[in-house]
């Protein structure tokens, strides 16, 4: 059988390796893995959220409900904005970008995002035949290079991605940046990454009442402590969101995932304690990583940090391996486009395992 | 924002009513409610999926691993094929359809099905700019009009749809049916859909290794008991599970899921019982319903069966809620193409429920 062309044209798969597989190659205990790789909660989930998983577990064998009505509510109320303007995704906000794709995206079209970023936007996007055009990310002011977005619009233009706080370098685009762009372009949807807005304390949704080509793009993977359970969630306008509605997925959250974040959005003492916790822990691991010589460590306003580590004669992918030979998992930046092989993004952790991870990072550069 | 013209064309999103919302409208109890609609396992999930995801909860902060290889090695052992034969999919069959039309269906493809059949196909498929291409399910001998199939097929046929056991008629298509189809037509995809498999104790599994165009699209969500929990798989030559891999969603299993997957697949005494208890359960419905002078049912391969209600007066939106009024859900056919509206699909329940739904229904009708 043939493929589309599309399918034929791109990179085999290769099957990664697991955390097992990882543990067992290095002789490590799972349980003593630190990861500092996937920007997750490293607290753990809401335990309200836990106890609403074990009182659904013998309902499993039942279809979820196809729509989600209380979810809805939940996350209207925590975003604060109308029940209308909100799809959930059950994939994580990947099924969000995914949906949006497929319900804006001819082939042919383009996408600008600027480099580095966020890079499954990419992956997904293409798949409908949409061609990537790069704008900047300016790494010398830790900005976005706001008029490399203007220059690379074009009538074929149907999305901008921006991502803020921006992964992987961790800083905010200012709001009037981004209504800027709206508004100078009402063809073009403006999709607003949010996936780590709790930690910045700085939100954009106030923009969907005011344009109808913005899109925000919300997860509870980060934060909320459900990167396991794949929710994600959109806020944009009602036009827009029933558009969305008419091709999503009918059951894709699962039941558990359902109860999981319905009683974590309720649990606000967990939320804000994880926030807090987040950015003290963020603080901790930049005051560090400043005071080692060799290393260039961006401020975030995310719970991860960008580092330049070309000064300690090392590529990011053999400092890579030799952190996870001592049972330390960061992430190799050399796959994200519009960075060199000489950058490594680490998650904030606990202070117990921050500590650690100094500790091994010390070694390892000395 | 305009959408594609293919999103623009299709019907405003309607969302449903939630069961909450069902028994609070007819003043029933949520438990009480005797749901026949969905084609579930009656019986509740397997145990030791149960514990293995209790056991799993508190790490539901953590991503999913990207790749499954314990699962994918537990499913090629239950279905007797390869490692590399085996694809899954993280929202039941339904992302399988959907990452199978993403890797071979092009804007203006067509694809046939036989009406009536499963209609998510359609559902999907239309997205990708497929157009629908109605075979014949001959509702009098119930079986495949194999003649309506061939007759259908053009140079723009890239899929056909087969369901065996069919759902809503529940019986087999004959496999050299199949096999002679696959034959005849080397360019074109023959999805063979063993969603309800089990139940019939037949499988054309072994058709993978002698056909390149032969899809079989299995699911956990009938007799295995997961269907909250979203897990579907799919079968075929190492080719096709390779193309599908570079576009599949990375991350769309939970880790939930995935814990309920593999402990299900490894508790044998569960499956067995469940498709026994399954068995016996369709006999008795078949026979008691066999009984009511109004009502013709179509004996079943799988855990569902179809009745033809036009002489009891009622048309089956009518008797729906009717039945909805006394507790019982059945699934009205009415929206199923290829059928009238006077056509009810009733799945097995438990002994104590089938009596129940059996008394109740003779007491509408009478």
């Amino acid at each position: 059988m043939k493929a589309r062309q599309i399918v034929e044209e791109m990179d085999s798969y290769v099957p990664g390796r697991s955390q097992d597989e990882i543990a067992q190659d290095f002789g490590l205990k799972k349980e003593d893995i630190i990861k500092l790789g996937s920007n997750e909660n490293p607290w753990g989930p809401s335990p309200k959220a836990m106890k609403a998983i074990g009182e659904e577990i013998s309902s499993i064998n039942r279809y979820p409900e196809s729509q989600l009505h209380e979810l809805v509510s939940e996350i209207a109320r925590y975003s604060g904005v109308d029940d209308s303007q909100v799809i959930i995704g059950g994939d994580g906000a990947d099924e969000i970008i995914d949906v949006l794709a497929k319900t804006f995206i001819d082939n042919g079209d383009e996408f600008i995002v600027p480099l580095p970023s966020y890079m499954y936007y990419e992956y997904l996007l293409k798949q409908y035949g949409a061609k990537a055009v790069y704008a900047r990310w300016d790494l010398d002011e830790n900005k976005l290079d706001v008029q490399s977005i203007y220059d690379k619009i074009s009538p074929k233009t149907k999305m901008i991605f921006l991502c803020s706080p921006n992964n992987p370098t961790g800083t905010l685009i200012d709001k009037e940046v981004l209504s800027d762009i709206a508004s100078k372009n009402p063809e073009v949807l403006i999709v607003i990454d949010e996936a780590y807005f709790e930690y910045s304390e700085v939100t954009n949704r106030d923009l969907i009442n005011e344009f109808d080509n913005i899109f925000i793009i919300r997860t509870m993977s980060k934060v909320l402590g459900l990167a396991g359970m794949r929710v994600g969630y959109g806020l944009a306008c009602e036009e827009i969101i029933e558009y969305m509605h008419r091709i999503k997925p009918v059951f894709s959250l699962t039941r558990l995932s359902f109860a999981a974040a319905l009683n974590t959005f309720r649990d606000t003492e967990y939320i804000e304690e994880s926030i807090r916790k987040g950015i003290e822990s963020r603080q901790y691991l930049y005051d560090e990583i400043s005071k080692i010589d060799d290393l260039h460590v961006f401020p975030s306003k995310s719970n991860f940090m960008l580092i330049d580590i070309r000064k300690t004669g090392f590529t990011a992918a053999e400092l890579t391996l030799k952190l996870m030979k001592k049972g330390v998992i960061v992430r190799d930046c050399t796959s994200f486009k519009g960075l060199d092989e000489y950058w490594i993004r680490i998650s904030i952790c606990t202070m117990e395992d921050n500590k650690r991870f100094i500790e091994i990072l010390k070694e390892v550069l000395s």
